[in-house]
């Protein structure tokens, strides 16, 4: 490989994630260049991104807000910008199921794909899995869990006895029911030890991110929901664990830093010296804890490994109803307790399709949506 | 590689180690077969091992006491049964200089050297990492901690930024020096969480373990002292980690058992389900605990990381005097607290030669345990 620069694609740039890719992208410019650049609706953000990494392709959302920027681009749309032959790698960091159609066009390309949309493998893990075989494509996970497990596996054969997921436990760790019923959107979206978007934060608090993290687990690595176990520990410091058949455990560790997985998505198979990532500093860090997750005071996690055993539509039943839930509840609409509820409730009145098609999956999506909003709605008179 | 089944000597079979390398044997039976076993005093023990593996090669210490057994055997001197062409693994689980030589004569013979012996490394590293290269002998460490740091590069390219070996604190973990200077040769002996054979008890709690580990790993893995760490984990869950250039840390875990570092040596590179190794019950592991070593107050940690970086036939003396040293304060001469003074004195005193020959380094030790007899007994008049 040697000092070969990798032309990157990073759809999402705006978002959280995609800001920490800029990053790292800064700090080792000499092995990365930035090919394409996709942002949402923050086009002012977008266009000092683009006058900054001078990509070729650009997309934006809204056709009539193109971003003001010093330098010409070329409009690309979303798939077409992670399939491109000028790129080596697509970084999937959009959000939601906008990253299902690129990841999917990234794959059927034999584009290595940095992935940190948890929908695409959620709710087409089984689709996207199959084509990444076909068409040779790697999927290289950048949600810290996964990337932890993704490097103790390194240099290991099939002889996995489980994987061990961690979980911060998030802001409600160890509150009674009661407490849960009184918490404010202020409280669901401070994190104790991650700096993340909303969606993702407050997906924490429910502890239905590690349900969704359970099921890309099962998609990343080809393992039964059987071998996959949660652990909590609250400093978010030892990102996951992977036991082996003859009781050995290998884990990752380091601060809670989305740098550290996205810069090994983007190097790897190598690591890159970068002095803007932090070091695990022994003399500052004299325990780490580990305790069970408490399943029944947040359901979630068990509503989302349920969803994710049945398989067919029911996994993205569980997305499309978590987004919708979450914006009510950010929107003030319903209460945090009430989340999980009527994310099952959803799951329960849906009829599954089994190996669905992209296009079911996308129908089952918006039937969820639906579905949610109207038992919320019916809730709440 | 497929169900092939491993050829094993076992030098030091009726130690510690030794009987925990035959547990192991017992459990996977359809994988190795013991071709030799080595015994020293303990002919009824080894007479007990001879009748239930019925290896074709035998070494005992005292020619006058052959073990009565059932079967038949050949004598083979411990050099020629190491590396003799029916052996695939050489287990040298020997304790001392003893190892020194059937280790250098495995490594000629170009065989996978499981290696327990911490003082082949210390005393002659040099000279056998050097032999290992010429004839494409691998040295696969036994020690839980090079285990744990081995298995963590495992995939991984020459990208570390620094080992972390980490140590229990052995019994006297937090003691001031007024407390050390009162301890009885029990205490010593009462590990913590490991084990172990009565040497390697005393070294845990003068750290010297911990020191000869240090150079061990510069040897085993060709890391200079300086990115060498050593960090307190009483719990001893946590074996060893590695820090690798881009921050990430990784680290093995497992109960205190050497049977799953012996275990890995033998089975390498494939893992094998084994019954018999506990699992880390992580409902039973609220938390894991790390502290920094108390240089001042364990002076042989500081020792023996200096004797290393000065090299030659310094970590000779370092060993010999050591063993003298614990043999002294096990019979009642010395006390716990004047161990390291006397180590440091026969240190000062030696006329170090640089890139030692196997006989200088002989010779060496011969010196050392001379020294620091009459060191020694210099103090008690």
């Amino acid at each position: 490989m040697g000092d070969v620069t990798k032309q990157l694609a990073v759809l999402g740039s705006t978002g959280s994630i995609g800001q920490q890719v800029l990053d790292v992208v800064r700090a080792l410019r000499h092995r990365f260049h930035i090919v394409g650049l996709a942002g949402g609706d923050n086009t002012e953000l977008l266009a000092e991104q683009i006058n900054e990494f001078q990509p070729r392709f650009v997309y934006y959302l809204d056709k009539a807000k193109a971003p003001q920027t010093d330098i010409s681009y070329e409009f690309l749309l979303l798939e077409e910008m992670a399939s491109h032959p000028y790129v080596d790698t697509a970084v999937i960091a959009t959000s939601g199921k906008a990253g299902l159609g690129p990841t999917l066009a990234a794959v059927k390309a034999g584009k290595n794909v940095a992935l940190a949309n948890k929908e695409s493998l959620v709710m087409a893990g089984e689709i996207i899995t199959n084509e990444a075989k076909i068409h040779s494509a790697q999927i290289l996970p950048i949600d810290s869990e996964h990337s932890a497990i993704w490097q103790c596996l390194s240099g290991e054969r099939q002889e996995v006895a489980q994987l061990i997921l961690t979980a911060s436990g998030g802001p409600f760790y160890h509150y009674s029911p009661e407490q849960l019923s009184r918490v404010t959107i202020k409280q669901a979206l401070s994190h104790p030890s991650w700096q993340m978007g909303k969606k993702v934060t407050i997906d924490s608090a429910t502890l239905m991110n590690k349900g969704l993290e359970v099921i890309e687990a099962r998609w990343l690595f080809d393992m039964p929901f059987e071998k996959i176990k949660v652990l909590i520990h609250p400093q978010s410091i030892m990102h996951s664990m992977v036991e082996f058949v003859d009781g050995s455990i290998k884990a990752q560790l380091s601060y809670p830093d989305m740098r550290l997985p996205i810069q090994y998505a983007l190097s790897y198979p190598e690591r890159l010296p970068n002095p803007r990532l932090p070091r695990l500093d022994w003399s500052n860090i004299t325990k780490l804890t580990f305790d069970q997750p408490d399943w029944e005071t947040f359901p979630c996690l068990k509503i989302a490994t349920e969803a994710g055993k049945k398989g067919g539509t029911y996994p993205a039943v569980l997305c499309a109803a978590d987004e919708v839930a979450v914006e009510l509840f950010l929107s003030g609409r319903i209460k945090f307790i009430d989340i999980p509820g009527l994310i099952e409730q959803t799951l329960e009145e849906h009829q599954a399709i089994t190996h669905p098609s992209l296009e079911e999956i996308l129908a089952t999506d918006a039937w969820a949506r639906g579905k949610i909003e109207q038992l919320a709605t019916g809730d709440n008179r």
